[in-house]
């Protein structure tokens, strides 16, 4: 069942489905559907912060006040019930191993604002901003080993594999990205490999993760990484084009970041691909020298818009997004899946 | 055999011992009697430092370059040999484990220097000042993700949670020193606490890895474990101590750099303790307040010559050195145990 909205991000149309569904409801119509799935692992993220280090908790506390979505452990919860797991009453593996991917995220988006020097995330001041950066990288450190005590608890080799080589595959995706940066001539194919990295493979472990703890086979396992994937890349892809295109004030997101910073995303290569002579001149003063004006973003915005560069971005998305989509086939269609689909079309239609 | 040294480092007398042993070869002698574990472990360390994204190896050369005493892998490999762990043909768990730890250590390493800003290590440009903070913080990552994949194609539970806890333990002390800094009210006891976090944990892990893979029992575990505890608090009280008593130029270490961060290390605890009215005055002015000139650095180690803050330090090391060498004491004579009880000698006669 999907509630109407007062959402003032509702879609006005859909790019990929043709039903008039409010897609953004989606991931909260998920989160409902497994309520107390998702309060056990918001439960258990609490516990799972407390330090005799007082700093950590108090910072914890800011993170978990400042919410977000818990995409990546509703993935978990879901895929692991799609997959029929049937928890038992001393163990509940999907909540462990869900607040362990958010353990796992939150450090790197830690460890990401002390690099980008955001100051903004969610709307809040980032952590660094309010801590310093020192407290960011140490509890991100901190966030990072628990995540793997997490997985130790919970004892299965497979899953600390997958978790293992995911964390290892963010980390290089973040360290590609940085030397991508200021960088205009990063082939498209580069700046997918960083998304996969930076997004995408977690995405990827986070589905797969349900799958093991069902003891389902390596085709639900290999079907749940491919949906997790395809959908991390379309939500990067996405959220490149917000930095170009979203309402400060109603997404708490600055605008313009990715500009300020040089990082190079695919609304920026395609506009620069398409763009005139001057056009590339502008880009080159602003991303590659990095010296930067006010009138820069409107400028931006403005070649970016002419250039159809959202769009372009936005349909590469819609790909990824019809291949996650797919990915679900081989399940029976249940409610979950159906909300799983859902939560796709709420990912790519965030903007439009 | 002890060779003798022609070592500018070489101790005049040894605090600790009565015999005129050549301690500062300790280590060294112990690395030649481990050699072709050692090099296996060096081997394990490039090979599992590879990555497709070239910056990562790139830094870690540097890293590698830079060598370091590679002391705590050298402890995991001794543990196991101690404990009679004889490797297979096909798996040599305690080369892959003291990779591991290595990695640990250095992705520590890698965020403390950002952290700290310090501009050398090992007598070396530390690896932000050359690469920035931003590869400093992600190659962390990374490398830290790979000790957890070491730790998952070694396969033992028991290792995971050892290792894990030990990571946790040392991010939490990393943020409780940073909670103490420029605060003189801070209790002896939460130094030592900050110092077991930050280094004692990983040199216990490290140890006791080393009897879990040897198959001991516990309590050869928990002798290993303590060996390393009390090793490690008298190894990071040594090092606080030669902050304000080594030679930059012999060493590689930028002297008074705790001073100059405010850091909170026994020997300013030691020397405020002990001061004058007028001198802890000048300590607040300049670990409280902040407010450093270049004549500090040479008052402030004049107050902790006159107030034997450097000999309280290194007695305190010793009490520890005793009791990490007594914790050998379970196991039988062999060489192997004298080079580990050699080991202990040279950590806290490293100054004098």
């Amino acid at each position: 069942m999907v509630s109407s909205s007062s959402d003032p991000l509702a879609t006005r149309h859909s790019t990929v489905s043709r039903e008039n569904v409010r897609e953004e409801d989606a991931l909260k119509v998920l989160s409902a559907y497994l309520a107390d799935d998702m309060r056990a692992c918001n439960q258990a993220i609490i516990d799972r912060m407390q330090s005799s280090v007082p700093l950590i908790p108090q910072l914890g506390a800011h993170l978990v006040a400042a919410g977000g979505k818990r995409l990546r452990p509703l993935l978990t919860l879901a895929s692991a019930r799609l997959c029929g797991y049937q928890p038992s009453a001393e163990q509940q593996r999907h909540v462990g191993l869900a607040a362990c991917v958010e353990f796992i995220h939150t450090a790197t988006l830690l460890h990401d604002d002390v690099v980008d020097e955001s100051t903004l995330r969610r709307g809040m001041a980032s952590a660094n901003a309010l801590f310093g950066n020192k407290s960011s990288v140490l509890v991100g450190d901190f966030l990072f080993a628990r995540s793997f005590q997490l997985m130790t608890a919970d004892g299965s080799l497979k899953v600390m594999a997958i978790l293992s080589e995911a964390s290892a595959t963010i980390a290089e995706g973040e360290v590609l990205q940085m030397s991508t940066q200021n960088d205009l001539s990063t082939p498209i194919e580069r700046y997918l490999e960083v998304i996969h990295g930076k997004t995408a493979a977690l995405f990827a472990a986070a589905c797969r993760v349900g799958a093991v703890v069902a003891e389902q086979s390596e085709k639900e396992e290999l079907a749940l990484e491919a949906y997790g994937t395809n959908l991390g890349m379309a939500f990067q892809l996405v959220d490149d084009a917000l930095d170009y295109a979203a309402d400060q004030q109603v997404l708490g997101k600055t605008i313009g970041d990715d500009l300020r910073e040089g990082k190079i995303t695919l609304p920026v290569l395609a506009a620069y691909d398409a763009g005139t002579e001057e056009e590339r001149v502008f880009w080159k003063r602003v991303i590659e020298d990095n010296e930067q004006t006010d009138a820069d973003l409107p400028r931006a915005l403005d070649i970016i818009a002419r250039t159809d560069a959202i769009k372009t971005t936005l349909k590469r998305a819609e790909r990824y997004a019809h291949k996650a989509a797919e990915a679900l086939e081989v399940f029976p269609d249940s409610e979950l899946k159906a909300l799983l689909v859902k939560t796709v079309l709420y990912t790519v239609n965030r903007v439009n």
